[in-house]
């Protein structure tokens, strides 16, 4: 028997555009899938709570991480760091679990040179207008960020190429079926499952 | 505005898998895929209706629809013909629409060669045990072609390669999800999507 590992799927996309919000509502229907919990510097918002939405670290103790190589990516974003702890990720590949990541642009680049393997989902805002309009109803920003902000997006969009999969944030309830169809389908792909299949069959014909 | 082309969706495997009734679930509840239905010389049986199940032909009609290069793809199968009509199948992606076809191996292998951008799905029996047991219950063949059929078989699980992805049909409905899951994951791969994608925003943009 084979040994069986998981699949690792990125979501990311442009700031703004809605990942937490996609993710929350995918984690609320799907429970095969591994959620790898975030590390940042960056202070936490009204709601977060440490350990679940991120792992919220001082700048000290995330740059000893970085120099420990215990990072599997880490970006730093409108000042902040942002990071996926690299042991956690590993482990659970390799006991056959998919593991599912929730990050920015900037690190999904540095996890798609690490694991070319795994998958990666492009979220995208339906419009410019809307995209705007979700970073100023946060209501954190000043005008300043809010335009920082959307020029980081735009450069963002630029890196769909590197993506396997783009995925409208329109709807919510549609964006999280599209992706729990691209989790499913990517355990159909052939070149995941084909000797897999060809070695039970071979136990039968002889 | 680019002009969006429908996706060509190939469903195969070895006899007796089970292709017909995956298929007739997955029409029961799917409505956006076009199903195009195969010609074919073999006799009907009980239950089949020409131009549902089949378009049942003379062997002499088939042959010259193959001289008028009139099918995307035709194939011999224990001494009888199956093929596509080509002009359905084009004219439907034009529109837009998704056709689906349901065809021995030999012919998706035809239909890859002539459509490389159309997806490519291999039904996988549970176990050579079950597809000798479904062959058998069929009830319409003799020892020897039950045997023909189970080497034939063999043979076209070796052409599993050259597919996109494997669905194994342990359980009807499963099967069923996991294609639709395919159709629907598909037309979210960033390479059939991004350029319509980015020009929608450059347009916001300007």
């Amino acid at each position: 028997m084979i040994e069986k590992k998981g699949i690792l799927f990125v979501l990311s996309g442009p700031s703004g555009v809605g990942k937490g919000t996609v993710r929350k509502a995918l984690f609320e229907k799907s429970t095969d899938l591994k959620y790898s919990t975030s590390m940042t510097t960056r202070n936490s918002r009204e709601g977060e709570v440490d350990g679940v939405d991120y792992f919220f670290k001082s700048k000290e103790e995330f740059e000893s991480m970085i120099e420990q190589n215990q990072l599997l990516e880490y970006a730093e974003y409108v000042g902040n760091y942002y990071g996926t702890p690299r042991e956690y990720v590993e482990k659970t590949l390799q006991e056959g679990k998919d593991v599912f990541l929730e990050i920015e642009v900037q690190g999904a680049l540095q996890v798609k040179k690490n694991f070319p393997q795994g998958v990666f989902i492009f979220l995208f805002p339906p419009s410019l207008e809307e995209l705007k309009n979700r970073i100023i109803n946060r209501g954190t920003e000043t005008e300043d960020l809010v335009r920082n902000r959307l020029l980081a997006a735009k450069a963002e969009i630029e890196m769909m190429d590197a993506y396997d999969y783009v995925v409208v944030n329109d709807k919510i309830e549609l964006a999280v079926d599209k992706i729990q169809a691209i989790v499913q389908s990517e355990h159909c792909k052939r070149e995941r499952v084909a000797q897999e299949y060809k070695k039970a069959l071979e136990a039968d014909f002889s």
